[in-house]
């Protein structure tokens, strides 16, 4: 097996801290029930095309697209889960 | 010029919206200004991958990745500014 490229090991951490960057906000929202400023619009369209992403990489059986993807989902669709549920309440 | 596939439409459609959802948070946030329910580390990492997905695609000579990466970071670094310039208020 090569080592990988600088510009592949790049990718990669490009990758884990764009999916990564959802884990603290899904761990503040979870524990303050709050998401008055979190924008509803947002959220909607980011899991929307999230889930575009993810059946394109399946389309192309390109494997990364679909690994970075899947769990952004899970993640960003817990935030819009918790704001769906405060509507009308905030 | 060949009619772009399926699979090109999908990918476009899928980068167009998860690049467009920053902008009703970006509009929510400079209206209200208030970012309490935001997490800075969400933002900081975010940011920060956005802009080595940024250098990749500059590196790789990928430009779709490049314009796909570019206003993303736009947007999402006035929303970072906004819940920087808040800190110690809320």
């Amino acid at each position: 097996m090569a080592w990988p490229s600088a510009i592949d090991l790049l990718g990669a951490a490009a990758g884990i801290l764009t999916t990564a960057s959802f884990i603290p906000q899904v761990v503040k929202t979870l524990r303050s029930g709050q998401t008055r400023d979190i924008s509803l619009t947002m959220w909607v369209a980011f899991c929307t095309g999230v889930a575009l992403w993810t059946l394109y990489g399946v389309m192309l059986e390109a494997w990364p697209i679909v690994a970075a993807n899947v769990p952004t989902l899970g993640l960003a669709g817990t935030i819009l889960v918790v704001k769906i549920r405060n509507r009308g309440r905030e």
